[in-house]
């Protein structure tokens, strides 16, 4: 019997579980799942006590995160990032396998010597972004290369959104399916990309001013802002020569320009409070920000055209519809005290995005390759969209989740022989991984080869 | 004999030590100055070998910092803000009185309670800004209430800059007298103060873009920015009810516009390293900040006239030739690896913007009041100018480390009886150093009461 240790089971983690458990009879499996509050996994696990049981767990316990560990003999880390490098540790202590959807940071690069020495896999970024990412460009980098194609560019989009059925009315198309003060600081930094062989650098006031559209065959139109850091593929995905790597975030058209609006407005500044008071109204605090030369706003919508004015946005104009929509010049309290802009922000976009247990999810990922193949120039796209099954089952969870339960059974059944720390780049990993979305959860992308 | 301990001997303690050594024997003062590189204090203590010595000192050994704490009755630190702490816990612990020139941070400020139970004073804020600008700020708001007035308004400005000798062709009349990362991260969050009642949040990227003019008598116009948060001085000041405050930062006239453009461009982001390599031009640099959608500049003037359109600036302005002063637009090396654009511009700054031998600096404070009384409207400005006598005893040492020293006589003397933390704002501070500061070096606000 091999004894699965899963740290950590919030939302993304329901469809990691349910696969685990899905297979723990055929591959022999004992699912211990330690989480900080297992009292909802009482129904999930009840029908499946000889194969599973839960164990309350505190990260900042290391003793009882050594006892679990060295219980086990591949540990899941599904806590959030800062937690690995702990988890990490205790795993080259005792010398056990371990796998989650997080990028490598350097403190768990720093253990590579230290996990190789144990004999032990480490295999990290096997999620959805970081990892199907990796697996599903990598198929295809490696396809082309092997028929003798030559890469001459690569834009890569993903983004965690709204099905189409669950948008409804709220214009911005988007609510929270992932964690809510990271949608807020998105982007904050200088993105940082390469196009036509020059580097090119933006500054966070002007990442979602000019967003790239992106079609996606059966869904529509897709608007892209560039990521932070484009670059650092280059090198895992063999892409040193070429001279257009762009990776970028999703969302729906029109987007963009009003989270604009909201950015030059100050809103989404998360480095200082604000000493407001608990009762300040959503109105008070934007017109804080509005040049004090005419007289303060006496209604909502005079209030909203200063605003639009001040911006150089159109009043009746789709961003200043969603800044309405939002509420954002009511005399609805801001209800937190001493608050930065961001965390103000984030606490109104909670009520306004807030995820119905009738609502779906949807994340979409496209590949946009360009390369040179006997002479001819293609245009090739890869393209995948997962709906959530339910507010339980999300897409989110789906992706992110069944990929890491995925890379676990090949691990435990030896197919990673490789010691060290592992990212989902090689045809070992990702090939039967993406076989196994593909016929088992119908996770597949759709290509698209255009000759130009 | 009075034991002083000076913990720090960097640039701002010249004029400080200057002042310790000079009252040691009348006052009866034995003077340990403690600095990592005790070195360049030999010859400023040689002949004072009978009141002064210099030892050896890292601020991380903690042993030897409550040895040297223990040896003194009085600690003077002018550590970088960061150290103050535990100097403070230092200071309870062995029941010896402190005094800084930086502000009250919470960590010190939960030593309040212990500081008092040890029967301690700890004098904060005692240098130039925080320091000075309290006392003479208080000093005028306690006459104007003494004499009936009602205060209705508050500015203040304070600025390090160039003696106007000094200025020579630099267009931005500006080099760094102070630290140099400061100035390039100044204003980033968001400013907050309060005008006509209301509360004003102006967010990082629109702080440069409207700058307020400021009249010095005898050295001529300023402009001044927003601090980040003029609001906490309402309560130690005794303004609660005065609807306007804002309290700001002196440069001179086209900084702001010049250092605009600067932030526009991105280049004073420091949250993220570019991964540029270390030869990197600063032209290619600029470049890769514009627009991709015009071929790229071929010449230095050409990429000045093409980042002159993206900024909407005319290219024979006054803000583009500030840019081209800096060398923006040269094919000179970053000369940094894989740094912030922060970083790189603290770089080229440090080139330009380098204090010379024979540069004069030049402290310009400025307190705008306006006040009622016996039912006339006074507008009441206080403006205080301190030149740099050379390259060591420079303004801005004078003004940080004289009120030091004179708060330090003060406490010795036992003219402040108060325990656990204080700063200047109470008479029987303010009042004699003031006195001292104005008879003994010519340091004095020249007011000028206009009645509106």
């Amino acid at each position: 019997m091999t004894r699965l240790l899963l740290l950590g089971a919030g939302r993304s983690a329901t469809s990691l579980i349910q696969y685990l458990l899905r297979h723990a009879t055929s591959e022999n499996w004992f699912l211990t799942v330690a989480d900080m509050n297992p009292a909802h996994l009482v129904p999930v696990l009840a029908a499946h006590t000889e194969h599973a049981h839960a164990v309350s767990f505190d990260i900042l316990d290391e003793a009882h995160l050594g006892e679990l560990v060295a219980q086990a003999d591949v540990v899941i880390s599904m806590l959030p990032a800062q937690f690995h490098a702990p988890v990490a540790r205790a795993c080259v202590q005792h010398r056990r396998h371990l796998v989650t959807a997080s990028y490598v940071n350097p403190e768990v690069r720093a253990l590579e010597n230290d996990a190789q020495a144990a004999g032990i896999t480490i295999v990290m970024e096997c999620g959805l972004d970081p990892g199907l990412d990796h697996m599903s460009a990598m198929a295809v980098l490696e396809r082309v290369r092997a028929q003798g194609g030559h890469i001459t560019s690569f834009h890569s989009y993903c983004g965690g959104l709204l099905a189409p059925d669950s948008e409804g009315d709220n214009p911005w198309k988007y609510k929270f399916t992932w964690n809510p003060r990271n949608v807020v600081l998105a982007g904050q930094g200088t993105a940082k990309y390469l196009e036509n062989g020059h580097p090119r650098f933006i500054p966070y006031q002007r990442l979602f001013a000019h967003p790239t559209t992106i079609e996606v065959p059966g869904y529509g139109a897709f608007e892209g802002y560039a990521n932070r850091d484009s670059l650092s593929y280059r090198a895992p995905y063999g892409l040193n020569h070429v001279p257009t790597i762009v990776r970028g975030t999703l969302r729906r058209p029109g987007y963009c320009a009003a989270w604009d609006a909201l950015v030059r407005l100050g809103l989404t500044d998360d480095s200082g409070r604000l000493g407001n008071p608990l009762d300040m109204t959503w109105r008070e605090l934007v017109e804080a920000y509005l040049p004090v030369s005419v007289p303060r706003a006496a209604t909502e919508t005079e209030l909203a055209m200063r605003c639009a004015d001040y911006l150089g946005l159109h009043f009746a104009g789709p961003e200043m519809q969603r800044l309405q929509w939002l509420g954002l010049f009511t005399d609805q309290a801001v209800n937190q005290a001493d608050a930065t802009p961001a965390q103000l922000l984030e606490r109104l976009l909670s009520k306004k995005w807030q995820l119905e247990p009738t609502d779906h999810d949807m994340i979409v990922m496209q590949h946009l390759f360009t390369y040179e193949l006997a002479g001819q120039r293609h245009h090739l796209t890869a393209s995948l969209v997962v709906l959530g099954d339910d507010a339980t089952h999300t897409a989110m969870a789906k992706t992110v989740g069944l990929p890491v339960g995925m890379a676990v059974r090949r691990l435990v059944r030896g197919e990673i022989t490789q010691h060290g720390i592992v990212i989902p780049t090689h045809p070992a990993l990702y090939e039967p991984i993406l076989a196994e979305l593909a016929t088992d959860y119908n996770i597949q992308f759709v290509e698209k080869d255009t000759v130009l």
